[in-house]
């Protein structure tokens, strides 16, 4: 199931609105399919698995990181068809598909064609690797991410507006991957001005995994997406992971409308003393309504740096 | 020697204008005495360790964190001399005493007295364990240690001044352990007035280890030693390592003149937004300057807070 989840992590940020799942296929204790939803959503983990297995497939379990799906869609034939015809004996998947068109169908299908199935494996994996897909299916928006990149005294720029570089370069791709996970990054029109953003992801092999550029402003910006309120993001089809990248105000405006799922935050082992906060106000009027909010999930050096993930509780 | 390192640090904070040694006497595989310098600088870690030794000293092994001292005091007589008296077969030591009335003499005068000498044992852990004493010696100004509690984006309180608490009961706890390892504590007189603190260890068992209090401030105030600027430091006979605790424009004025050795961080997993920030201007004209100043020197989790320890490079 780790496995069929590292593929699963390949599609993360390019699968809208499809969830993107992994699929691996063992028989007699070899790998005879791989497969991971492509860009697009299409095709599904399974199909692409089953494709390079061939006869193979017959009588293999299918490690599948979600509930292969049940419905019929113009775009392709039902996951969970594909496996039976496919003599697949043993399903092993880790959750159930929230989608009301398969929603326990697809198991239950597999079932009654006789193949063994098993759910449940690596679930919190699994869910967490689908937060994007399981935010816009509950909440009906993208699941937001806030990058932030500090001193240590929580500055992002120095009074003058400097702030290249406060981070160092392995910091900075690390943003630039993380960049190519979300399908789209939001600035705030302040951030547009200022630093006259690329947004690309500048990394060998990946570059044309830019995601979509989106703006927060009032006033239409040409060659952007332009977007008048944190709450708009619930309009914006085909973006399930969006990263919000900036500057303040932007980032203020979605916490203080309770928006943002995860903090991404840099953090280099330098003091800028007076400059320009990561924040500003964020609609607290006292400190306890601030604990209990984040729980940190993820930590590592990058050089100098500390990077760190906290997830909403 | 790493457990004369632990009686050494027994004494961290307590034994200005001496440096707090620690001293384990080994013979035939046992410890026969073991030995730290008291409150004030005296007794000695070895004059404490061979009383407890006795006639089981002789031919044993002295470990001493620091080169036993070569003069005679009014207070105490050297400690070479005792280490020699005693029978010592030999003397495994960390590091020379820099003290020019030592400096070498120690090791001489007990190699002429046929006592097997090493050195450079664990020397860069014997060094940060008398860090004050060598700050004073070399500088002539106790080692400053600023203490920082913040919030993930840099805040110490929010726009009305709460700040109570930030931090959980774990990281406050060890902020008071801090305290007991310094011999001072110094507010400016905005925290005085906003915070009446009261800077004592509150701590079980450790309630007799309040520091001395100093303010930083142009005028004096009624039970608190006074100082008009941060380079008066100097000046605080007695103090070998002082803890700077705040407010924002006291952290600022220290590191605006260079005066801090080692950054205390308490950061909670919470966001303040608006609020007031750890610093001030702190005398930056570009962003390069602010790097390469610091190192990550220990770090850990205090409950859901995180303690970090950042050292002047």
């Amino acid at each position: 199931m780790d496995a069929a989840l590292g593929l699963a992590g390949r599609g993360v940020g390019r699968t809208a609105p499809n969830p993107n799942v992994g699929c691996v296929l063992v028989r007699e204790g070899r790998v005879v399919g791989r497969g991971w939803t492509q860009a697009g959503g299409r095709p599904h983990a399974e199909a692409m698995a089953l494709a390079q297995a061939g006869d193979a497939a017959r009588g293999a379990t299918a490690y599948v990181t979600l509930e292969p799906c049940a419905h019929v869609s113009p775009r392709g034939p039902a996951c969970t068809d594909l496996l039976i015809a496919a003599g697949i004996a043993r399903i092993v998947a880790a959750m159930g598909d929230p989608d009301p068109r398969t929603d326990g169908l697809g198991f239950a299908r597999a079932r009654a064609a006789g193949i063994a199935v098993t759910t449940g494996v690596r679930e919190a994996a699994a869910r967490a690797m689908i937060a994007g897909f399981l935010t816009r299916r509950a909440q009906g928006r993208p699941f937001v991410t806030l990058k932030l990149a500090t001193s240590l005294d929580g500055r992002i720029a120095r009074p003058d507006g400097e702030s290249r570089w406060i981070t160092g370069p392995q910091a900075r791709a690390h943003a630039h991957l993380a960049r190519s996970r979300h399908e789209a990054i939001l600035v705030g029109r302040g951030t547009l001005e200022t630093d006259a953003p690329r947004l690309d992801v500048r990394l060998p092999g990946l570059e044309d995994r830019a995601p979509r550029r989106i703006l927060l402003s009032r006033s239409p910006e040409p060659g952007w997406e332009t977007i008048a309120s944190p709450h708009a993001i619930a309009d914006l089809t085909g973006i399930d992971r969006l990263m919000v990248e900036g500057g303040a105000r932007t980032a203020s405006a979605f916490l203080a409308t309770d928006l943002v799922d995860q903090l991404l935050l840099y953090r280099a082992p330098i003091l800028i003393g007076e400059g320009h906060p990561a924040l500003h106000a964020i609609g607290l009027t006292a400190l306890a309504q601030a604990h209990g909010r984040w729980r940190l999930a993820d930590s590592r050096m990058l050089g100098s740096d500390r990077m760190e993930v906290y997830e909403r509780n």
